[in-house]
C-alpha cells in the first residue's frame, strides 16, 4: 500500500492536462509494458490481493455449480467486490442456466470380483433407475475404436479408457476430452446401456474428475460416470485376463428446470474512448467438487485484481476495461452465449477480449486470435513481460470458451496461457482447492493479465479485428 | 523358465555328494551374493512372479483388514501359494485379532461456513453417538503443544495438524505418527470430546489416510478421525482468521469381539541344519481402504517369491528358510506377538528374521539389529547387491513391527529398506493399489530379500545374536 499511495499522490499532484498528455504521448511498446509490469508486480507482491480474494471465494463460498447456492453467492460477492473497487456500471446480467444436481454415484464392480469403484457422475448425465443399470464392460480408447465395435456395444457398459498426460498446454486433455463429451451418445447409438470414462486427471490419488457430457439429440440418453484412473486400470487388467467383467451404476443425479443466474459485469471507464471496450473474462461457476481454485477461481480473481491494480497505480488507459465474470462455462456456456447476444450492438466497439481459464500455473504468454499482424503486435508487447516469462504467443482464434462466442463479431480474442503441467492433477476434482495455488505464480498471472489489458486498452490503433 | 530348467538339470546331474560339498565349500561373501543376485534377477525379470502374485492379491482378494473376509481369503491364498511352491509344514497358526469395522465417517465443518470434510475414522476409534459429537476446533502440531493447552482443550475437538514430508526413510511419518497413536488419549485426558488429525500422507489429492490409534487405559476413549490435508489446511486458515471454527464428527465404526485369524507359515527345509531357521516376514493384513499394494502386499509377495526363486534356482541353503506372513500388523500386532509366544521354544534356533514392510520402492539396503560385528557382516555381504543398489546398512534393532517381538530372544533382526520417497503418497489410503507398483523395483526388492535370505541361511557362523 506504500507504493500505491505514493503513486496516487504523484498523479494527484499533476495538473489534469499533464496527466492526459503524458499518457497520450507515451508509446505503447514493450518498454512501456515493462515499466508497467514492474509497478504492477511490486504492488501485487505487497498486497497479495488476488490470493486474498481467491481465499475468500474458495474457503467462504466454496464450489459454485450453475444453479447452486454457491453460484448465487459468488455472483453477489463478485458484484460487491467490483463496487468496493470503485468499478462503474456494476451489474448482474441475467442468464438462465442448466440446473443439474449431482446426488450420489455408486459404481460397483460385480464380477469377476465384487468391489466398490470410485466414481462420479458426469455433469448433465441422466440418472439410472433406482435399482441401477448393469452390464458387461467393453473397453475402448477412442471414438474410432468404439465405432468399430458396431453391435458389440449393444447391452454393454462402454469404458472409455485413455490416460491423459501432463504438459504445459493441456494437450492430453484436449485430445481425450471429446470422449467425455461425445462418447456417451455414440455408445448409446450402438446400444450401450451406460458409459464409464477413466477420469481425465494426472494425479495418482484415486481421484475422480467430473466434467460435462454433451448428449446428442439423435441418441438415447444413457447414464455416464467417471471412475478413478486406478479403477479403470483394474477393469483393464480384469478384462485382459479374458474374464467377463460386470459393473452396476446407480446415479441419482437430476436436471431441474433452468435456474436464473447471472454474469457479473463491471467496468473502469477509459479516459479518452470510454465507448471502446476491452473485456477481461473468466468464469464464476465451478464444478461441485473441490472449490474451483484453479478452475476458474484463479481467473476470476486475476480479472478483478488486474483492474484493481491498474486503478491503484493510476494506470488509467484510453479505453474502458470491463470485467465479465461469466456463469456456466462448465456445463452449457450460457453466460458466454448471453453476453454475446445481449451485447451484440456494441461488439463492434469491443476492441479485445482476454480470458483467464487455464488455472494459475506460471504465465507462459498468450494465445491471440486477431486480424493480420495482430499476433505479432501482441508478441512485441509481450516482450515487456520477459521478467515474468510470459512472452510466448500462440495463434489461436478462441481465447477461451466464454469469449469464443465473440468471434463471429470479429472481436480480437486473447487467452492467458498459464502453465497447465499440474492443472489436470486437480481440475474438476475434490482436490482443486486453495492449497494448490502457488502464490508467486498467481501474482505473475495477475501482472501478465493487467499489463496486457492496459496495453490493449491504451494502444492506438487497437488490434486488427478477426476476419 | 528356460534358465531355471537348465539350472535344475545341472544340479540333478551332479552326484548328491558333489552338490553338498560344492555348496558347503563355497564362501558366503559379497562375491557369492553377487553371483546369486545375477541369477535371481534374471529369473525374476523373466517370470515376473512377484508382480503376478501381487496382482492376484490386490485385484482378486483386495483389502484385508484383520477379521475381514479379505483377510481370511488372503490367509487361504497364502497357504495355497506356499503349497503350490512346494514348501513344507505349511500351516495357519491361529491368532485372535481385533475386529474393528469402519462403517461410515461424516466429518462436517459447521462454522464459520458449512461444508463436508473428507475424513476417515482412525482404526480402533470408538464411534460417536448417532447424532455425532460437535465442538470448537483447537489446533496443535505436537504433543507438547497439546499438553501446554491444559484445560483449554476441554470440550474441544483437537486438530493435530502437522504435515509429513517425502523422504527415502519415511522420517516424516516416523516423527508425526505418534500424534495419531497417542494424541487421542492425551487430548481426552485434557477434556477434548474428539480429535482430528491431518492425514499422514504426501500426495495433494484430497486423500484421507487412516491408521491405528492406541487408546491408553487411563483416559476416556474419544472418537478420532483423519481428514485430508486440504481440509486441515482449510481449518488452519479459518482459525488463523480468528473466527470460531466448529465441526461435527459422526462415526459409526464398531469394535466386534476378537475374531479368529492366522499367520500363514511355510518353510523350505535347510540341507544341513534344518532345525536352524531364517524367518522371512511381511504382513498379510492391510487397511480396509485401497488394496494394500505397497502396505504390505508387496512384502508378502517378496517373501513368497524369494523362496520360490531360490528353490527354482536350486540354491538350497544350509538352514531352513521359513516364510511367516503375519496377521494384524496394522491394528494390534497380534500375529507378531503370537508367533513370538508360540515359537518361544525354538527362538534360540532362529538365526535371523528379515521383514519387508516398507513398500516396493527401489531397495536401498537393510537395517540390521545383531550382536557386535553383525551389521558389518551384513554390510560386507550387501556389497554383492551393488548391481541393484541395495548396499546401504543402517543399524536398527527392530527389523520390522512384526519381527520386533523376537528381539528379547536375541534373534538378529533385519529390515529390507525399500525407498519410501513416494510410499506415503498412498500408504493407508484408497490409492494404495497395484498401479503404484514399479515392476522393476519390485523385482529388485525380491532379489535383495532372496539373496540376503540365502546368505543368512548359508553363512557360517550365523550373525551374532542381539544382546
Amino acid at each position: 500500500m506504500r507504493i500505491s499511495l505514493s503513486v496516487a499522490l504523484f498523479v494527484l499532484l499533476l495538473p489534469a492536462g499533464a496527466q492526459a498528455s503524458q499518457a497520450a504521448s507515451a508509446a505503447v511498446d514493450a518498454a512501456a509494458v515493462e515499466r508497467v509490469v514492474g509497478r504492477l508486480r511490486a504492488e501485487e507482491q505487497a498486497s497479495q490481493g488476488a490470493y486474498q480474494r481467491l481465499a475468500w471465494l474458495c474457503d467462504r463460498i466454496g464450489h459454485r455449480l450453475s444453479g447452486s447456492p454457491g453460484a448465487a453467492a459468488a455472483v453477489g460477492w463478485a458484484l460487491e467486490t467490483m463496487r468496493r473497487d470503485g468499478l462503474k456500471e456494476v451489474r448482474a446480467e441475467k442468464v438462465m442456466v442448466p440446473h443439474w444436481v449431482r446426488g450420489t454415484a455408486e459404481i460397483t464392480l460385480l464380477a469377476p470380483v465384487a468391489r466398490p469403484l470410485a466414481g462420479l457422475a458426469l455433469g448433465m448425465s441422466v440418472p439410472t433407475p433406482p435399482e441401477g443399470v448393469e452390464g458387461e464392460v467393453i473397453e475402448v480408447d477412442s471414438m474410432e475404436a468404439l465405432e468399430s465395435l458396431g453391435e458389440k456395444a449393444r447391452g454393454r457398459v462402454v469404458l472409455f479408457n485413455k490416460a491423459i498426460w501432463r504438459d504445459p498446454n493441456g494437450e492430453g486433455y484436449g485430445q481425450v476430452s471429446p470422449l467425455r463429451h461425445a462418447g456417451p451418445s455414440q455408445a448409446a447409438r450402438q446400444g450401450a446401456v451406460a458409459t464409464l470414462i477413466r477420469s481425465l486427471g494426472t494425479l495418482p490419488g484415486r481421484l475422480t474428475h467430473t466434467g460435462t457430457l454433451s448428449y446428442a439429440d439423435d441418441a438415447p440418453r444413457v447414464p455416464a460416470a467417471a471412475i478413478a484412473q486406478e479403477d479403470a486400470d483394474l477393469l483393464h487388467r480384469l478384462l485382459a485376463s479374458g474374464e467377463k467383467v460386470r459393473v452396476r451404476l446407480r446415479l441419482d443425479c437430476r436436471t431441474l428446470p433452468d435456474a436464473e443466474s447471472a454474469n457479473a459485469v463491471g467496468e473502469w471507464r477509459g479516459r479518452e474512448r470510454p465507448e471502446e471496450i476491452v473485456v477481461l473474462g473468466a468464469h464464476l461457476d465451478s464444478w461441485d467438487v473441490g472449490t474451483g481454485a484453479h478452475d476458474d477461481g484463479a481467473g476470476v480473481v486475476m480479472a478483478l485484481e488486474s483492474i484493481r491494480l491498474l486503478k491503484t497505480l493510476g494506470l488509467r488507459p484510453r479505453r474502458t476495461i470491463r470485467a465479465v465474470l461469466f456463469m456456466n462455462e462448465e456445463n452449457g456456456v450460457r453466460g458466454g452465449k448471453a453476453y454475446a447476444a445481449d451485447h451484440a450492438a456494441e461488439l463492434s466497439r469491443h476492441v479485445a477480449a482476454l480470458e483467464a481459464d487455464r488455472g494459475a500455473g506460471r504465465p507462459l504468454g498468450f494465445s491471440v486470435g486477431a486480424g493480420p499482424g495482430g499476433a505479432d503486435a501482441v508478441r512485441r508487447l509481450a516482450q515487456g513481460l520477459a521478467a515474468i516469462g510470459a512472452t510466448e504467443i500462440v495463434e489461436n482464434g478462441e481465447g477461451g470458451v466464454d469469449i469464443s462466442r465473440l468471434r463471429p463479431a470479429g472481436v480480437p480474442l486473447l487467452g492467458l496461457r498459464s502453465d497447465m503441467t499440474s492443472y489436470f492433477d486437480w481440475h474438476h476434482s475434490e482436490a482443486d482447492t486453495l492449497d494448490k495455488i502457488d502464490r508467486a505464480a498467481l501474482v505473475d498471472n495477475v501482472v501478465a493479465m493487467a499489463a496486457i489489458a492496459w496495453a490493449l486498452a491504451e494502444m492506438d490503433p487497437p488490434l486488427p479485428r478477426q476476419p
